[in-house]
């Protein structure tokens, strides 16, 4: 079968499995915002890197389906808990949780999508099943830890490189890598197979946030579902503003990146001042930069693959993390 | 040994584990909250009732200690996410984690605090290990639920007994229930043994529910840790209130109820509006009824718990649960 085809399969039956949210359930205040979160679609990315993962090493994904549901529900409650923190309004192209209710609904329906994610997750047949839980505890944990660090580099005013990777590994990449490393503990992988998807995916993971962060300014914002320069409005040290606060030292440039992210001097940042902070990005070679990082991580992440012994796997993986690099929302 | 001396041994060993949150962690606005509420004391019911559980059945404690750590870590994250959700600004006596640092600090460590009760529950050495989550994760949707229903329930103004029973039974009596399960699965329990201790604690669970609501207008401000009325001031469709609106049908006294439970034209609960309301329990003899209720829900546990033969379990089981429904705070 052809993999966009295949693709497209998977993906049916990972959204199949999350009908089970479409059903009427009480009380109405929780499993609203629950439903209504699980149906807004998105591109399910970690389920079918799950899935494919699992048939890369000679497994049937068949066996993996409930648990690509459970990180695509995690991945949904760390959204509804994350857009309250970030004040957003808008995901894929609707309002948030928060917004559409309140904080309190959002809160609880998010802790909800918790449990539900552990109820299919236990739902997998497999003798590692406790290997397989370990993973998805320390995914929850990091990804608490990524989202703390990311919570504190909106004040911190002196965030290095080396920081925000710590911050994006944990926030971004660790669930993708765990949906890698189950779907090989699902296809009952050895130590090296899991080692390589580890590898593969931490770093497919890194590329896809710094890709996320450049989307940010540089999307149509319909197709890409948030506010444009949303970010910049948060003061989020994203890879761009770091970067930028690291190449552009003097004059006028300087002083408004100050203004927005150091001394926040500017209360309130205008669509007039994400405008021009993206000119400078632009001008700085920031965009560029970006870029070219976006294409290390990912040939580290190609090189590891490559080792896998799976001719088609490789082939698969290769397909769906370069369709997901090259997305332009 | 004598049972209480016991308790207190359990109860340290059970604490040593929870030291485990005293260490210093990054980054620290995720884990200084974190250690804040898990150093913040408490009875420790939750852990020491699935170690007595434990032992009822046969079983050595010692095996269930992670899951006992996993059941208190884990009411700790409903703690810290409820407070926010109820403005409670005082818990155990001190600032509550949202009130001391902000709502997104006490969003974030709640999360954070569900990973580290599954890592601890996953440490358990237990070849019914998949049962055992099963239960651990029914307990956090349904604790959901019956906060949410608990919410749903301060706008509805027409909540019957059984409505309020649904409700406790999910936010407060099935965490209970699944700690007592868990001990016994891990102590090897057979089913007639697990059904036992279900009924027991689900009944102790709701027992202690309707002592909560009377001590939150019975009992000194200062030993109970939360302030009195709190839940008047929320409009909490407690025991007490749902059993008020069912008895005081007219007159003065019925306006005051409905001003405050149903059409909310009283804006801000004062203390006077706290004490006239205690009065109305007083004479109308809801408090008298309360503790009926919490006489036959006791009695139902017990009549259960007789039915273990471990006779020694049976003993420290009660003489817990007597404990904790005698308390006046």
């Amino acid at each position: 079968m052809n993999i966009e085809k295949k693709y497209n399969l998977y993906k049916k039956q990972v959204d199949k499995k999350i009908n089970f949210f479409l059903d009427e359930r009480f009380p109405a205040s929780l499993y609203q915002p629950v439903k209504y979160i699980m149906e807004s679609g998105g591109k399910r990315i970690r389920p079918i890197i799950l899935l494919f993962s699992c048939e890369a090493v000679g497994g049937n994904y068949k066996n993996a389906l409930n648990a690509a549901a459970a990180v695509e529900i995690l991945h949904n409650f760390t959204l509804i808990h994350d857009d309250i923190m970030d004040n957003a309004l808008k995901r894929r192209g609707r309002d948030t949780v928060h917004n559409k209710w309140d904080v309190n609904t959002a809160i609880l329906s998010g802790d909800g999508l918790i449990g539900y994610a552990y109820k299919f997750l236990l739902n997998t047949k497999s003798g590692r099943i406790v290997e397989i839980i370990h993973h998805f505890n320390r995914a929850i944990i990091e990804v608490c830890e990524g989202q703390s660090y990311d919570k504190e580099y909106e004040i911190k005013t002196d965030v290095s490189i080396d920081e925000y990777i710590l911050m994006i590994k944990k926030k971004t990449s660790k669930l993708i890598e765990i949906s890698c490393v189950i779907g090989g503990l699902i296809g009952n992988a050895d130590e090296k197979q899991i080692r390589i998807l580890k590898n593969y995916s931490s770093n497919i993971g890194i590329a896809f946030q710094i890709l996320d962060d450049l989307l940010d300014i540089d999307s149509d914002e319909k197709l890409f579902g948030k506010k444009t320069g949303g970010d910049i409005i948060e003061r989020k040290k994203t890879y761009l503003a770091v970067k930028a606060l690291e190449v552009v030292k003097n004059g006028k440039e300087r002083k408004l990146l100050n203004s927005v992210f150091v001394n926040k001097s500017v209360k309130i940042v205008t669509a007039d001042i994400i405008e021009q902070i993206k000119v400078i990005y632009q001008k700085n070679g920031v965009l560029d930069l970006a870029r070219k990082e976006i294409r290390k991580y990912t040939d580290i992440a190609e090189y590891n693959l490559a080792k896998l012994t799976n001719e088609n796997g490789v082939e698969m993986l290769k397909w769906f993390s370069q369709m997901l690099l090259s997305r332009n929302y």
